[in-house]
């Protein structure tokens, strides 16, 4: 697998500055690359790597031309050009057939491109289309569907119904279709409450691993297409989550929430449940929200790390803020007399 | 599975206004219900799609009735009213036998009506009681016991000697009775300290998909009866929660803590080692809780959601909050001469 | 499986106070333990337990021999003692061969003392060293390798290429060699950076249950020797881990962190992208870190649990705390004046 940086560069729609006949293998990071390897820069701190790399080829925006004598390859989104070189030179290897050691109900219905691994389980009524790959030790329960080149990684769980789209990928540990958290309160016992939606994900997903998607409660839990979700994120049931939103790792997300599209929301943050928000809304880590967001933007919750000497001191006085405020007040009406 | 509206009222202990002969034969929201079809109305912003329901019935309370001119089923919980309706239309279906792909060691002992899935693996000493369901792919290591009519989820995992009560639910994912996180420092390495109690859950317990239960270092972790436990949660060795205590998706539990009876601890809440809580606490979302509570009641802890540009502004100045403290009080006593 | 208090004592280097052939069989609690089992006491709460156990010998230090009358074994780090007594007396049951069940490559090479469970899935060109153990059900992808004496418990996933040292225990649920969440922005669009890097495992680690850590995306990710993760966390692409550092549950770490040596983190840390945390730094229950940590010592952030009613009062006065600063700032100057 080897390309001359002339048709890397005619593939991503950029211009060469230097030996356009490099022949390029592979991809690397600025500070390991050699000369058969392109690397990529961004700005920022790597700019002494850039400056020091080995690397046949760097993949960078005009500004930064003048920071290397490598030969380039100029574009204008130097990270999207790279994941596209990068995929081209790392295809992922297609293979068909249902291993000897799969469990595969009579009913299922598999496409003959399709590939099913060892110890996989796929249970009645489901269907599998073309291209779908599907690794060793997971578990598909009856109904469900999954579509065109999606693919599971080993060990996911999709419970009954769920729908995948096509060139959905689902990475291990994955659990998809689980009961919602529905529950009546009889006398302090708890009394579940059926779960009977499903969980329908669109086209162009990541779903990351061991992260965890409820079936709705009555109607579904919605991902839709092209989001994106980091590894052991909580989903709960009737959830609704816009196109192209993309979500970090540890991020617990309750009951009916509805998310728009376009957002991004980092690690570790909750949602309460019933909470809308809308578009274009950006939240960074660990952040709570317990209210619908209305307006595009960037929000935020949460208070500085510091020494924990300096913290504890800090920490305290949060308890006494009303009363801070309060006092505050009062000092500033009498100043005012 | 079809009832007549005054089969299911009798059931419930309710009382119909309309039409008692109206034919139900499944549960469904009030948006999406057909004249076949029961929902349910417990209050708050679901009003109109109450008044504009096509639902065959709607189970609701007496101080709702005037809000709709639909059959009614009219109930004291409307909520608990649903479940158990739901539950009755949509019954569990039962299965038994050991499916020839499981692995089942000689010398476990599964009660003839249990239901053993493909590619599952159950261990030496094992007993599997009556009504019990294991999905596939779960592993059920040695000397585990299950009770009757409990369900496991399919790539559940049962580490050594863990007992489950009856009519308990694992979903996909969970793992139970893994090692605690133990060990002694020996100048600044760690040795690993055996963990050598088990993992004890109680009757009627929901344990949800990628939740962890890790076992005693020397007694036994405990889960009470009737508890309920959402997604992705992590409770250390030697835990003990109370009976009938629900606790959302993404809690982190250490070592040694003890949790009452009937509280509730919401989505990801932070509990420190060895902290005791009373019963019928209740603690918000996303909260720490690093002290013993002593006292039933509602706990909270965390900052406000808000523009990133203005919260900057206020994170900020907490580092600075004992100092705001103190200059306030010199402020206070020179006023005062 | 018995042994002497005299020879216990020989083995921690510790000395007897009081009948030296006192027989051990087992560990146990304070509280539960018999005359043929031994206990530990490191100080603290336990003291009424001490006094009153009917152990038949116990380990503590020096200082608190006088606090019991029961035989002691003494030693300067009593849980260190308890933690060497415990693993001679509970050994790991050793097992070798491949169960008929096991799914195995004709080209990966396992050695004959190493064990390969039921419905576990090895991959092409897999390496398996001497004493290793592999539970029921997991996966092993293509090119992992596996040094001596590791331990993977059921249900843990290796993706392709993973590499595991020697003495290494992954407990069920593990998922290792997830693909990074690396993507780009092509108008709003993401498109998927291939994670071409591996996840590089020392020796002496421990991977909790239900943890992920994500491969490199160009690099690897490296966890060094002697690291001790707990349950739940994600580590994400790249991320370097110093030797014997310890990690407790429900921690999130994001892309390209470097944390030191001898550090330890605590329950529900989140750390976000490029952060680098110095050898012997301390971050305590559910803080977030953000930028690096040049200094070891002890790090915090976050706000007290207080009852509900009080902490809104306050909690709303955080979105105030900048106005109150410089309203105490502008008092203080008229004050001046």
């Amino acid at each position: 697998m080897s390309h001359t940086l002339e048709e890397l560069a005619s593939d991503v729609g950029g211009r060469v500055e230097g030996d356009a006949t490099c022949v390029i293998e592979n991809v690397a990071s600025l500070a390991s690359a050699g000369p058969r390897q392109i690397s990529f820069y961004t700005g920022g701190k790597h700019k002494t790597a850039l400056a020091n790399t080995q690397a046949g080829a760097v993949i960078l925006c005009d500004k930064h031309l003048s920071a290397t004598t490598n030969n380039c390859l100029v574009v204008s989104n130097p990270l999207l050009a790279f994941a596209l070189i990068a995929a081209k030179l790392n295809p992922v290897e297609s293979k068909s057939g249902i291993h000897p050691d799969a469990s595969v109900d009579e009913t299922a219905s598999i496409d003959a491109s399709a590939y099913i691994g060892a110890q996989s389980v796929i249970g009645a009524d489901v269907e599998i289309k073309a291209g779908v790959v599907i690794e060793p030790s997971c578990v598909v329960e009856q109904k469900c569907v999954i579509g065109e080149n999606s693919f599971l990684h080993a060990n996911v769980t999709l419970n009954h119904g769920t729908r995948i789209g096509k060139n959905t990928i689902i990475y291990s540990g994955a659990v998809i279709g689980g009961d919602g958290f529905g529950m009546a309160n009889n006398e302090g016992r708890w009394i579940k409450i059926p779960q009977l939606g499903i969980v329908d994900i669109g086209d162009d997903v990541e779903v990351g691993a061991n992260t965890t998607i409820d079936r709705g409660a009555l109607d579904d839990t919605v991902i839709g297409n092209g989001v994106k979700l980091d590894n052991q994120i909580q989903i709960a049931h009737n959830v609704r989550i816009g196109d192209h939103t993309a979500i970090a790792g540890c991020v617990g997300i309750a009951g009916s929430v509805v998310i728009g599209r376009y957002c991004t929301i980092a690690g570790g943050v909750g949602i309460t449940d019933q909470v809308q928000i809308a578009d274009n809304v950006h939240i960074t880590a660990t952040s709570l929200v317990t209210q619908s967001i209305t307006e595009s933007g960037a929000y935020s919750s949460g208070t500085p790390l510091q020494e924990n000497a300096k913290w504890q001191r800090n920490y305290v006085r949060f308890t006494q803020l009303d009363d801070i405020a309060k006092r505050l007040k009062r000092i500033e009406t009498e100043l005012k007399k």
